[in-house]
């Protein structure tokens, strides 16, 4: 036993430092990937405290730690090199507090987001944040990769969502912003650091959420358009008419529909095949018929002022179900092919629709490319690409990096809209970022973390 | 002349330093306090490029700096020692680009706010930044304390509105993350850190700025409560029955709305006076019609459920003006009394009716007081208080202060929701941000300025 873990063992109790056996029973990933995790140990801290005796331990043997919470993540945020101690938050899993009034949800990083939710909805309120990954999910892993989803045009990325957030820095120092209120402008909003810095300022150990009032209605529709401009004009117009209540404008490019409603999916196409791109909307409202008739009647000016070239209402929650399990059935596009590569881009909007015409012509001429799929959240400028493919060579892999990233600086885009930078994308950053704002980042981590202990090699390199 | 104005005006120019009696000609605050502006010089950039230079050369000569907007602040932001050299930013005056499919607007930092408004709306959008300042104050003051006013519930803070921002450091440094997109999570998001640092970790020079499509509908209501808690059951109802389109949740205390509608005010009350609170909700939507009628229903039932005392629609438009008149007549309180005293104050809705009866009551017993009126955002968690006095007297002042500020430690609430800390309130930040917070705000600002030379003294001393 090396003498960090020893000193953690003897500080916290064996019953939260796993070593041996029990750490190889692990994995870094929820997907299993590789044989077994590689750490000196994983530490399962009940509190504050703890994670600030485990950092403070830490500094003092100059030993990197990882911060592990729902193993989530895509970008290779949790990948270990064995020799790091392994922080998982699995136990500091308590709802603290709902104050129904400031409509706030007080929490431990360890809930899962899904039993936020359910907490949230069992008082009537809602907790936005949602994806797929919401069952396994972490709040603290939510937080510090600011997480997006399907309803950020509404109500905002994590970032928005979160009003208080306690963090330990590496040398234990416990800083508590845990307030629930919505406005506090006294000095710096230090929680804002720790937000999106996936995991390498400080330790999120807690934080105090922003709920809503639950709405009372939910309606979409299904669209067609062959052409970008009609879509993007009809964006606006529904925007527009929906006054604040447009809660999700979906794009699904024509490769990814004729999959995700084909004769492999589990989804009937509720257009036909054919027409270019295909655009789910969702409204959030207070009445269900009322809001029901008013988005249908956008709908119909849509189709009479000829910007969409077919349309279809949600009649019923099975029709609502069904339209949603389309967009959400990525994992019928993953089948199309032996490997698969993620993305998740943003550009300008009007920018759009001939940078993905482009990426996608380019990447289905490679050799070992069996299809690009592009689809993903247009109003938020961001959208995603599956590319399926034979192998996972590296040649091929880079390449269509490539492809899919340079692009993007002469776009002013960004080369990770909600997945983060990680090890992964390390190397792709400076397309988006410049060299001054990355070495301000190196600045901001040698100044919370100066060892650099804390989630070593992740996002920047010091 | 000192060696840096003989630098400043050989790299920029004379017409861009003003020295001597053209200093002495302008003022610290918009309101013309003190007899004249003491400074080294005046400098008047026209581009980045220009601030960077500034910025390098009272680096070179250990030059403290202080940037000046509109002038508005009211914590002493902008105060000088007379040793300082001024950026002024008012030549930094154009809107670069607006983007009506992004819904973005990219513009210098000296842009008034009230000409960014017009500018959105002119392309039927909305820049939903709005307080009373608006004619004077510019976008880069309003992000550099993070501003909040009338419509943070719907819309959210200056944080919320703001994606891009360009920042001079005082090395002169250029830090540019000046894209069009909602969703980047490419590594920190280091915006954040000078949006609301009050100008203490670097020089903003351009924005973009997040615009919404304009609403088509506006609709008010005035209402009159005895009891907090069914002021606070409405709250929730009327969101709730809004579904996102409630816009305005304005609470004014009785003493307040007395003087706002008495006889020495311009308005009539549209309520009769004797109720303990008044409360103006505003709705933004799609349809006048339409949705003054559900306004309408939800009023009706607010007070055939016993919640509300008394309640009055806005039937016009002039009825609108007329309410919201009322609510912005803040003059009318500070004719009050010979001197006054502001508070923006914040802290959890559920705890705010019995916080602001036990202040009233304490600074209205105080000699040499005239009256306390509360009033202000109630949903937001934020409220203002007025002190009207006889006098200026630092005891009166500070026993004030006191008695606001000291209780928000127990409630967790904030000493600064909108107005920021600057050099008033810095003595009482400690109430509200512990020991380790305030620690770790000046690690960052030695990190961003190791010379203290960035508007030196306000905020945080280093």
């Amino acid at each position: 036993m090396s003498d960090v873990v020893v000193k953690l063992v003897e500080k916290l109790g064996a019953e939260k430092v796993l070593q041996g056996a029990d750490v190889k029973e692990r994995h870094y990933h929820i997907w299993h990937m590789g044989e077994g995790l590689h750490a000196k140990a994983v530490t399962l801290p009940t509190s504050t405290e703890d994670v600030s005796t485990i950092c403070r331990i830490c500094t003092e043997h100059n030993q990197p730690i990882i911060v592990f919470g729902g193993l989530t993540n895509l970008v290779g945020s949790t990948e270990t090199t064995g020799e790091e101690v392994i922080v998982s938050m699995e136990r500091l899993n308590k709802i603290q507090e709902i104050d129904e009034v400031s409509r706030t949800m007080t929490v431990e990083s360890g809930v899962i987001l899904q039993h936020i939710q359910e907490a949230a909805k069992e008082k009537d309120l809602l907790f936005p944040l949602n994806f797929g990954a919401k069952g396994s999910a972490q709040i603290g892993g939510c937080i510090s990769t600011n997480a997006g989803g399907l309803r950020v045009l509404k109500f905002g990325m994590t970032r928005a969502l979160v009003l208080g957030v306690e963090a330990v820095l590496m040398d234990g120092r416990i800083i508590s912003s845990m307030k629930k209120i919505i406005k506090d402008n006294s000095a710096y909003d230090l929680k804002q650091l720790f937000i999106g810095s996936e995991g390498t300022l400080g330790v999120i150990t807690r934080a105090v959420l922003k709920l809503v009032e639950a709405p009372k209605s939910r309606n979409s529709a299904f669209l067609a358009f062959n052409d970008y401009e009609k879509l993007v004009s009809f964006m606006k117009f529904i925007d527009r008419g929906l006054a604040g209540a447009l809660s999700g404008f979906e794009v699904i490019w024509r490769a990814s529909y004729e999959v995700m409603t084909g004769p492999s999916a589990h989804n009937r196409p509720p257009i036909p095949h054919g027409y270019k791109y295909y655009v789910l909307v969702e409204s959030l409202g207070a009445d269900q018929e009322v809001d029901k008739l008013n988005l249908q009647g956008l709908i119909e000016q849509t189709i009479l002022n000829g910007l969409a070239e077919d349309a279809v209402m949600a009649d019923t929650e099975s029709d609502l179900n069904w339209f949603w399990n389309i967009r959400e059935d990525v994992k019928v596009l993953a089948e199309q092919g032996n490997v698969d590569q993620h993305f998740d881009v943003s550009a300008p909007i009007n920018e759009m629709g001939s940078y993905v015409d482009q990426v996608e012509v380019q990447i289905n001429e490679l050799e070992g490319v069996h299809a690009a799929y592009p689809f993903g959240h247009l109003a938020d400028g961001n959208i995603h690409f599956i590319v399926m493919k034979d192998h996972a060579e590296e040649p091929l892999k880079n390449r269509i990096n490539d492809l899919v990233y340079n692009p993007l600086t002469e776009l002013n885009g960004s080369v990770s809209a909600e997945h983060g930078i990680g090890l992964h994308k390390k190397k792709y950053l400076a397309l988006c970022r410049s060299a001054e704002e990355i070495a301000l980042m190196k600045t901001l981590k040698i100044a919370f973390d100066p060892a650099g202990l804390l989630n070593p090699g992740k996002v920047v390199d010091v």
